[in-house]
C-alpha cells in the first residue's frame, strides 16, 4: 500500500494529538483512502521533550529545512503556533511545492491572503479547518456544503475560555476575577489570559470566517472588539431575570446592499436561542443563509484530540488530492468586495446599566432626544455612592450610531454614569 | 466563462428550489468556481405544471433519455423521489457516464450499494447529501471532516414531522391524533403520514448514516423501528416531571469489539442534553467520536430551499471534479464488516408504564428475578379499569435483552398490563 509521508512542525498538545490519531486510526484511513499515512519527521525545539510513546517512531529534526527540502515528504502539518517563524516555515514549504495544513489562527488571520497566494502559485493546497472552533467542521461546511447558498450572517461562540468563565459566572453568581483563577487552575485559561478574555482570539476567528463565509478580506483593525473583563455578576443576574444569557459572540452580518459588519463583544442572548444553551468550554457557530436557513454547529472548540481531528480531515483531503494528481483550487477561493456597513444600519436591542443621581431628571429627555424607546426598565440599589441609584433598561431596536451618541451624552452628563451596555441577540 | 449543463429530474418542491438557487446565486457560483451552472433540461410528468417563472428558461422533456443521451449534459440531478423509476434513471445516467446528485433517501437506503458500484464502474460521482437531514451538511462532515476520526455513536432527530408532533404534544399536552391533524393542515405532515409517524423515513436515514459514518451496510430489515402513534400525552407529562423530553431518535452505536447496533424509536432525552432542545420541525445530528468528542449539527431537515442548498453543495463539488478532470472516489467508499451487537450488550435506562391490579404483588418479585433495579417510581391513577392502578418507573441501566424479558413476563401476567416502555438518552 502507498504511504503518504508527513512532516510535522510542533509536538505540543495538538501535534501529539495528530501523531496519536495517525498511529491509532491507521486501519480506518487505509480502508477509506487506499493509502496509509505516516509521520516521518517532526520539528521540535527540544528533542528531549519527545514523549516516551513516540520514541523511535519518527526522525526528530531541529531545522525545518530538513523537512521542506526532503523530497520524500508529501505534506507539512504546522501546529506550533506563533506567527513569524510559522510563516517562514510555510513559505519554505510552498517554495518546495509542499502542501500545508495548519491550525494556526493567528497566522492565517494575519497573513492568510498572502499565504493563500503563495500556495496557489506553487500549485499546492493550504488548509486550516482547525484554526476556527477546533473540532467543529465549520470551514469546510461553509466553503463546500454551502457553496451554492448565500450566507446572510454568521454568529459564533468562538472561544472556550471566555465561555467557560461566563458560564461559571452565570451559574454561580461568581466574580470575573475569581472564576478566571479557577479556569486557570483547571487549565481552561492561560497564565496570561489576555488573548482570550479581551476577545482577540475570537477576533482572529472572525477574520477567517469573514473570508470563508463571505469572501471578504476584512483587516483585523477594522473590527470592533470588546472582551469580558468588565462583565459583572450583577448584570448577568439582572439580564437573567429578563430571560437573557451573557455570551461572548463573534458576529458577522451582511446587508442586502452588499455590505458587511463584524464585531466581537459580550452579547445578551435570548434564552430560546440555540446559542444561549452552549455552555462551559464548548463552541458553536450559528449561520443564517438565504437557502439553508438556520444552521448550527456545536462541539469542542479546542483540546488535543478535537483539534487534531480537524487537522486530520484536512490532511486526508490533501493526501487524496495528491493521489489523484489534481491541481487544487485555493481553499479561500471566494472573493468579493463588500463595503463596511455604516453604524446607522447596524441595529440591535440593547441592555444598558446606568448610575444616576437620585434627583436626576436627565435620562428621559436624553432618551427622547435620541429617539430611543425602552421596552422595559428597572431601578436597582446603587452599591457605592450615597445619593445615587442604578437604572437598568432594555431598548427597542436602535442603531449602533444611536448607541454611540447615547454613550457620549451620558459621558457628558454629571448626573449619569454609564456602567455597561450590551447588544441583544434574539 | 465555461458553463456546466444540468439535467434536472423533477420540478416539485426541491426541484424548483434547485432551479431557483442556480438562477439567483449565479454570481457567487462564478466567483468561487470560475464556471457558471445552467439547468438545460428538466424532466417532468406534466409540462403544463411548470411554474410561470421558469417558462422558457430550460427545455422540458418527458423522456429521460433526452437528458441521459444528450452529450451536452454534464450532470444529472434527481429530485423526483420514488424508487423504481428513479433507479432506472440513475442507471441510465451511469450508463452514459454522467454523474448524479440525488436527494432520494428511499432510493439510496434501498439501492445505495448497487448504485455506488455502478457509478464507480462508470468513473463518475454519486452524491446524496440532501437525503439525510435536508439542509444540514452532515454526510460530508462525516465522510470528509471526520475521515481521520473513529466515530462511536451517531444519534439524530431525523424526521421533522414527528418532531413537530412531539413538540406540540409536549408544549400543549395535546393528543397525538389531534396534533397530527394540525400538522397536516399546516403542511408539516402528509395526508398519509405512515412513513413519518411509523419511523420509516428516519429508518432510511439511519441506513445511510450507518454506511457513511461507519462503513457498514446494514439492511433496513435488521433495524428495529418503533414510531410515535402510541405515544400518549400522559407519558410525555410524567417524563417531563422527571426532566425528560420525548424525541423520536435514530441511534447508531458501536462497541469496542467492532459491533454495531442501530434503532429508531421514541426516546426520553434528559433536559440537559442538546438534543432535548431541538424543537418543532428542526432536525439535529449528535455524534460522539474518539477524537472529535461531541459534535452536534442542527438545522432544517426538509423544505424547498434548505434541501436544494444541500443539492447545490454536491452539484458544485461534482462540477469542480469535472473541471479538474479527476476520476472521483466513491462517496460511500468507507466499508467495514461489523457484527450486529447482541441485545445483551445494548444498554439504557428505561422508563416504563404499567397498569396493575390494585392488590397485585407481582411486580417486585418480577423485577427482582430479572435483576432490574428502579431509580424512581410513582403510582398514578388508572384511567379505565376499576380496581386497577398505574405504576411508572425509571430503571437503572438494563440491557435490551432484559427489557425484552421484562415485557414478555408482564405480558404473561394477568395482573399486569404494559402500557409503554421507552429508552432514556442522557
Amino acid at each position: 500500500m502507498k504511504i503518504k509521508h508527513i512532516g510535522l512542525l510542533g509536538l505540543g498538545t495538538v501535534g501529539s494529538g495528530v501523531a496519536r490519531i495517525i498511529r491509532d486510526h491507521q486501519e480506518k484511513i487505509q480502508n477509506q483512502f487506499g493509502f496509509s499515512v505516516q509521520v516521518d519527521k517532526v520539528l521540535v525545539r527540544d528533542p528531549k521533550k519527545i514523549p516516551e510513546e513516540f520514541r523511535g517512531s519518527f526522525t526528530v529534526v531541529s531545522d525545518y529545512r530538513e523537512i521542506m527540502e526532503d523530497p520524500a515528504i508529501d505534506l507539512v502539518v504546522e501546529v506550533m503556533g506563533g506567527i513569524d517563524f510559522a510563516k517562514e516555515c510555510l513559505e519554505a514549504a510552498f517554495f518546495n511545492h509542499k502542501p500545508v495544513v495548519t491550525a494556526n489562527k493567528d497566522l492565517i488571520a494575519a497573513y492568510g491572503k498572502d499565504l493563500t497566494r503563495q500556495a496557489e502559485e506553487a500549485g499546492v493546497s493550504l488548509r486550516y479547518e482547525a484554526s476556527v472552533a477546533g473540532g467543529i467542521p465549520i470551514l469546510r461546511a461553509l466553503r463546500e456544503s454551502l457553496a451554492g447558498d448565500k450566507l446572510e450572517s454568521v454568529t459564533g461562540i468562538l472561544n472556550g475560555t471566555t465561555n467557560f468563565i461566563l458560564t461559571k459566572m452565570t451559574q454561580e453568581g461568581a466574580d470575573y476575577a475569581e472564576v478566571l483563577k479557577e479556569a486557570q487552575a483547571l487549565g481552561f485559561a492561560e497564565a496570561d489570559p489576555t488573548s482570550d478574555v479581551d476577545g482577540l482570539d475570537a477576533l482572529r476567528k472572525v477574520v477567517i470566517l469573514c473570508k470563508i463565509a463571505f469572501g471578504a478580506d476584512v483587516p483585523m483593525a477594522k473590527i470592533p472588539v470588546q472582551g469580558i473583563r468588565e462583565v459583572t455578576p450583577q448584570d448577568i443576574q439582572l439580564a437573567k431575570d429578563w430571560g437573557l444569557v451573557m455570551k461572548l459572540l463573534g458576529r458577522i452580518q451582511t446587508s442586502e446592499q452588499g455590505e458587511i459588519f463584524a464585531e466581537v463583544a459580550p452579547f445578551l442572548v435570548a434564552k430560546g436561542h440555540p446559542l444561549s444553551q452552549v455552555d462551559h468550554e464548548m463552541n458553536s457557530i450559528y449561520t443564517q443563509g438565504k437557502a439553508s436557513g438556520t444552521l448550527m454547529f456545536y462541539g469542542a472548540g479546542a483540546g488535543e484530540l478535537p483539534t487534531a481531528s480537524a487537522v486530520l480531515g484536512d490532511l486526508l483531503t490533501i493526501c487524496q488530492e495528491l493521489e489523484q494528481g489534481v491541481r487544487p483550487v485555493a481553499f479561500a477561493r471566494y472573493e468579493q468586495e463588500l463595503a463596511w456597513m455604516s453604524e446607522d444600519e447596524v441595529q440591535a436591542r440593547h441592555f444598558f446599566h446606568l448610575a444616576m443621581a437620585k434627583d436626576s431628571q436627565s435620562l428621559t429627555p436624553l432618551l427622547d432626544q435620541l429617539g430611543i424607546h425602552l421596552e422595559k426598565s428597572l431601578v436597582v440599589p446603587h452599591d457605592s455612592k450615597e445619593g445615587w441609584t442604578d437604572f437598568v433598561g432594555i431598548t427597542e431596536l436602535i442603531s449602533y450610531a444611536q448607541r454611540q451618541e447615547f454613550m457620549a451624552k451620558v459621558e457628558a452628563c454629571d448626573q449619569l454614569v454609564l456602567r455597561s451596555v450590551y447588544g441583544l441577540m434574539d
